[in-house]
């Protein structure tokens, strides 16, 4: 992502906990800052990515923050994926502090993030749209306004949480009709040209040998790790119990995927959850 | 059906307990025969279409059933959506009594049984699927082999188990996202272009309004009921356990449904688990 704000012209001060990270951006022509504060008295336009919401809130509103030193007028753009509350806490913050703050998480992985394709979910006041398309744009082909503070947030686990119940969904239903005697190459094709339909299914297939090119066809290799799932689950559960919402499936979804990260699964794809089901009671 | 195949120039006898169904047939050019022995004795194709296991195992197994009778040769179609091991079982008993039995069981609901489009999934001898497509044709215009004895069924309830899961799934992230602020067709929109894509997200949205064709957007009437959907997803359990499958979203789905069945929601089309899961706690 700096790489690519560098190609498109823009001076970049960086910080980041990783050392190496800081080298590598600054032998690209960066300058460090030693703290988020150091770094934002010095900057327009302030992007973050980060692990979760604690690390958000520290890097931002923590001792040496960069709230504490923001210039007014600043544009505060958060790419990390965390809790919707705790970017609209952050948004608050931000606009007391004469600044503005965009909830922006990303979806493509490392391969969309390296091409400058990822798609931005983008929570924030419409007037600040056109400045930030103008930065997410060269890290981003898609980028999509889904409301104010924390909206960008609501969607991307919404969809998150979406693709791990029909990612689920797809490898019990694969695995019931093998074992069924069904060939799974015509499982795959019935379902994808009937109701059952979906993107687990047609594009990412779970079952090795179904489709050529994706992880489940490379040992479950690469791909969108079942640990960064657990994460997202986890979140689409704190804002459904804050917000009173029933999610059965999502709930279950969530606690399978925290089995498989405590089942030697972590690090592998997330369509490994088919690998999963199909190894127990009555495998073959 | 029987119009269907009336149309294409077969003559029929018929059966049916519902008297005003066989006064139907008979009006359009059918005879009638008294029990389902006495039909099959006069026959060289049986075409059968009956509510569960129990019925079809009567009707080809009972006293005066098919079977007793049945022409060597016949062609017996069963379009009934039941076990895959009862299809099997009847498939061995029709062979000792040397006729030819397929599971044929159809999607597409009354509009398409209307249209004469159908789709038949069917499982048999390959040898058979000829004189199999012969009369399925005038019915339905897809006509899938699926394998062996069983093997439509399978594919049947498998289709339809990731249908449910997949319904569920849109339903409880569709009102998760408006809880969290987001506006439905905005959501709907970005679940579509994103990795939760799904049939019951892109074609038949459970969100009232969001598309405007679908029983959601007309008080969830029509399609297909949530009796029926918890029927299937009965039997699926059932496959699910004899075969030593695990289906933890099937299984939640199965009783998602059923619990709609005794809440009021039997007759209404089974997208309407979304306003189910919209009326519960937190709801407005």
């Amino acid at each position: 992502m700096a790489e690519n704000l560098m190609k498109n012209g823009h001076s970049l001060v960086v910080h980041d906990v990783n050392a190496a990270a800081v080298e590598r951006a600054v032998a690209a022509g960066a300058s460090a800052a030693a703290t988020p504060a150091e770094l934002a008295a010095q900057v327009e336009t302030v992007v973050t990515m980060l692990p979760n919401s604690t690390h958000v809130l520290e890097v931002y509103a923590g001792t040496a923050g960069l709230l504490s030193t923001v210039s007014r007028g600043a544009l505060m753009l958060d790419s990390s994926t965390i809790a919707p509350d705790v970017s609209r806490q952050l948004a608050a913050k931000a606009e007391k502090a004469g600044a503005r703050f965009l909830d922006c998480p990303v979806s493509g992985g490392v391969n969309a993030s390296k091409a400058g394709s990822l798609t931005f979910m983008v929570g924030g006041a419409e007037a600040d749209m056109a400045a930030a398309r103008a930065v997410l744009g060269c890290m981003g082909g898609n980028i999509v306004h889904c409301g104010a503070a924390g909206s960008g947030q609501a969607a991307k686990i919404c969809n998150n949480m979406l693709l791990a119940v029909t990612m689920i969904g797809v490898s019990e239903t694969m695995n019931l009709g093998v074992r069924l005697g069904l060939e799974p190459a015509l499982l795959a094709s019935i379902l994808n040209s009937s109701s059952g339909r979906c993107w687990a299914s047609d594009t990412y297939n779970p079952v090795p040998g179904v489709m050529p090119t994706v992880p489940s066809s490379n040992g479950y290799q690469g791909g969108f790790g079942t640990a960064l799932m657990t994460k997202d689950l986890g979140l689409a559960q704190e804002a459904a119990t804050s917000s009173q919402t029933p999610t059965p499936l999502g709930s279950l979804a969530h606690q399978i995927y925290r089995i498989l990260t405590t089942s030697g699964y972590a690090e592998k794809d997330f369509s490994s959850v088919y690998q999963f089901l199909k190894e127990q009671e009555g495998g073959k």
